[in-house]
């Protein structure tokens, strides 16, 4: 059984589960921190161990770009190369063709492009990106989709959609004649359909009719006004089977997890955390700190009084704003690991909440002292 | 008694001592990694300790400029500031404001200089460099001195030794009129002369006849030729008094520090090692390894196959080189903790072997294993 429904919180659609791989069991919902190339920045796995982080997640496309796939073999699969023994989901890669991408060409076998890196011409299918993904021996596995920019006309959105259920459809298919399932992989289906409703519900259903082991919302959080990513949510979610594990792709900001969770969503995934980090910002109790904030100086606080990571138990607001100031690159480690550890232990609390069957009240807890931020955090407050 | 020395070697000048400050006890020879910020380049003081380092260096000029002589003494010192309950020494910011700054003018009373951070008016004197150690609370303190260049005109050179002189004088004065000693501090004297050998033996007898803790040979490691380094031991070390710690300023590799030792220097200070490791460049028992070489993209064997640092029991040489590919900072600070690693282990084994009396063998067994290379070392060859 790779997934389990463990309970539902009796107010919210929020849901507590486990999911169950060959590299060890993940508690949902949960968080993934993102380690693109094979490292989540300037962490190291033992890093990630203290933290706490029960899976990682990796995007196929950088991988295969760098090293290559055949580094990555060579060592025995991306677990080993990157010595992590815990859950890893690799992201397809989808959404990076269509961003980073120059020259490319896509026909509805799949995608020739140049490398974002050195210009050679590289070619992606459905079958390829199962194929990569085998070799990296991720425990759960994304199709090759196509990602609509925000904003996209309908037609366009809709020619998005329509490819993307053909490549699932094929994307099944060269799992289950790869056996990845009996190599201990299992396998998500993306819903697209950009900011239109009946999009949303058409890819929906077509995906949930191929058949997946979860379910990931896809094409958000690319632009569009987080009411509108929400909205997307109120549409799909109703559509969604009980029994398998629900994925909003890429978010996001700690209120919007705390919101998305109690509309049922179970997994997350977000550069947040560490790219925050590396440009001074630490996520806290009470919202956004901006550690090169002058009042900051002579402030021998930790960056989170509520917090017990290493980086507020022995550090300061007044050392790591030095750091940032000299560009020394401990400063940008210590508040990536604070964010990440931040990030984790939101979604303890967050099951804990669940199994108490009190997640409205953290929730609305939650978002009432995050708003209240130090320095003023307008996207908290579209949420 | 600050400096109790142990034994010295049955074959060599090596010799075996321990330093005691109000911060702990520190076994000589030694290597402090150097911390110029505040900061040992990429890593925590955790991993300082997981290491092994008994000091840490930092800059009193550096620090002085940033953050600010007011940040630190807010934090109640440096040791409390960065995190670090060992001993610090700190470098008086001589040589910095000789090789860093614009538009200084040195007169007898001391440097008026620009930052070269912002430009602002600093102004350096023997007095001043005292107070701001006193402040950073170090527990072993440098006194300004004159550091002349490489090459140096013997008439220039010769001033500077005159001037280092007059300020050891006045540094000395300082230090026991502010009671230093009584807040628990060490001072050491500086000895100059460039490359000329009469100069270095005149200050030699000078800076040892003002008195200080410990004696260090400065103006070394500036761009002259390797010999003329060891020369300048070859001059001063047989003045040297056996009752106090001798400090080899900013040496070296590691072959070098391994002659130095069986010159009779106690300590050694450099950026080598996290410099190297973050250009990519790890020390290892057979030499130094440039770890982009292409050789090592599928190179699964650790950094240093006689190595038991985090690195090289969880990370490959692939791994690695993949990560400097991929400009991803963990690269940098695996290479750097392995780096550090090198230096503190090579210094337990230092003293191990002068314990056992068999440094010469020791001696002679590191040089021919180091210098062979697996890449070609010209800088170990020329020692």
């Amino acid at each position: 059984m790779f997934f389990t429904l463990k309970k539902t919180d009796a107010k919210t659609k929020a849901r507590l589960g486990v999911i169950r791989t060959f590299h060890g069991e993940i508690e949902s919902p949960f968080f993934m921190p993102v380690g693109t190339r094979a490292t989540v920045r300037t962490l190291s796995s033992e890093d990630l161990h203290q933290i706490g982080a029960s899976i990682e997640l990796s995007n196929t496309y950088h991988l295969y770009v760098r090293p290559g796939l055949d580094i990555i073999e060579n060592a025995g699969g991306l677990h080993k190369f990157m010595n992590w023994n815990k859950p890893i989901l690799t992201d397809s890669g989808g959404f990076q063709v269509f961003s980073l991408t120059k020259l490319r060409k896509i026909t509805d076998d799949g995608v020739r492009f140049q490398s974002h890196v050195d210009g050679k011409q590289l070619f992606l299918s459905p079958e390829v990106v199962m194929h990569i993904q085998k070799v990296l021996g991720s425990d759960m596995v994304m199709p090759l989709d196509e990602c609509a920019p925000y904003p996209s006309e309908k037609v366009a959105a809709a020619a998005a959609v329509k490819r993307t259920t053909d490549w699932a459809i094929r994307s099944k298919e060269a799992f289950i004649k790869t056996k990845m399932r009996e190599a201990g992989q299992f396998n998500f289906g993306i819903i697209q359909g950009a900011t239109y409703k009946h999009l949303r519900e058409q890819s929906a259903r077509e995906i949930i009719n191929v058949g997946f082991d979860g379910y990931a919302i896809g094409g958000v959080s690319v632009g569009e006004p987080v009411k509108d990513m929400f909205e997307t949510l109120d549409w799909v979610m109703p559509m969604m089977p009980g029994d398998s594990p629900r994925y909003f792709m890429g978010i996001g900001m700690p209120d919007q997890i705390v919101k998305a969770v109690g509309m049922g969503i179970d997994m997350f995934d977000t550069v947040l955390p560490t790219r925050y980090g590396r440009y001074g910002t630490a996520f806290t109790s009470v919202g956004r700190v901006n550690i090169h904030n002058g009042e900051f100086a002579k402030d021998l606080s930790p960056v989170d009084a509520n917090c017990d990571c290493i980086t507020c138990r022995n550090y300061t607001r007044s050392y790591i704003r030095h750091l940032f100031n000299v560009d020394e690159i401990l400063g940008l480690r210590l508040l990536a690991y604070h964010n990440v550890h931040f990030y984790i232990k939101l979604m303890g609390r967050i099951r804990e909440a669940i199994a108490q069957d009190r997640y409205a009240v953290f929730q609305h807890e939650f978002l009432s002292q995050y708003q209240s931020e130090l320095l003023g955090d307008e996207h908290a407050k579209t949420v």
